[in-house]
């Protein structure tokens, strides 16, 4: 019946996206009190990687011995089934907290499709504000955030790169775009090596 | 002599990039202790629009009274002389804060032209964590996050406005790709409906 309907709905938990920090700033710098709250008062993780989710847990001064936590980690190619049996908590009216390995969950890592899949399934999304390595560069920079686009890694592979670079440099100069990509710290001389050329 | 340069880079303030709240939301939930400690020592700021700026600066509890802060505004279309006068205050080695009517500076407002010439003229820029309407729909929307692309308003006219949409359908299909753009809320329902159609 409808009413035995909106009833299931009520009882589904909420899925936080919860951002983690990019490095050693104090928590007071990165991340609001609500948010830290909302993050210690939760016993269920689903998490880029358990190692790093449970350092950050324990900056937060999570009240849980960490052992106590229910953490899970999200595989990098999930499917359906995976998905449905980490949202199985949130269905059964558990909330949940959503970590990447670093920034904003959901952004540049396969929480995305976790995300997608709550939608689906009817669980809440609750996303919280937090550190963004990508949105304080952008800021950052002086560079038009009027229009911009953001490509994750480019290729590793030097002539794949350059190739990249170009097609990105086209992209920029036709729409006035404004162009953000990653790179991993030991390749950063590379990369700008790269693109000064 | 280079010791005189060295004292003049030292001397200059700090251009504060300051996020803004989106909507009624409390500050804890919106921004973290220190962002707002460090908006509430700041009495110098550049804003888009002095009237919501000084809105935000009592909802942060500013010390001062607001008469006595000094609220500058930035022109749409700032030039070099614009820019450089309302960086004067940093150049002689006072902080300041910029500001935007809501969300992350330099994001989707001029804010970006005065970073840029706050980088030419010397001056340090630390970008400060807050609420983004544009990450933050980006995290819960369950769309693909690794690969985005950002483009501001849409055109308003309904035929232009049609063909943005192909244009943004076609980048969307071709490289798996995100795609972003704001909307005023009176403009919402027709937004939907020409998306639909």
């Amino acid at each position: 019946t409808p009413r035995r309907h909106c009833a299931a709905l009520m009882a589904t938990g909420t899925l936080y996206l919860i951002p983690v920090s990019l490095g050693p700033a104090p928590l007071t710098l990165t991340t609001p009190t609500e948010v830290t709250s909302r993050a210690r008062s939760l016993d269920y993780f689903v998490v880029e990687n358990a190692k790093t989710a449970r350092a950050e847990l324990k900056r937060f001064k999570h009240p849980a011995p960490l052992r106590d936590l229910d953490i899970r980690e999200l595989p990098e190619k999930p499917g359906h089934a995976d998905l449905d049996a980490l949202l199985a908590p949130l269905l059964a009216g558990r909330d949940g907290g959503l970590m990447s390995e670093a920034g904003c969950p959901a952004v540049a890592d396969p929480g995305a499709l976790l995300v997608r899949r709550a939608h689906e399934r009817g669980v809440t999304v609750a996303p919280l504000v937090g550190p963004s390595s990508l949105l304080l560069a952008l800021m950052a920079s002086g560079l038009d955030g009027q229009s911009f686009a953001f490509h994750g890694y480019l290729p590793i592979d030097d002539e794949a790169r350059k190739r990249r670079i170009r097609e990105l440099e086209t992209e920029s100069a036709r729409h006035s775009r404004t162009q953000l990509f990653i790179e991993t710290p030991y390749r950063n001389d590379r990369m700008l090596e790269a693109l000064k050329a």
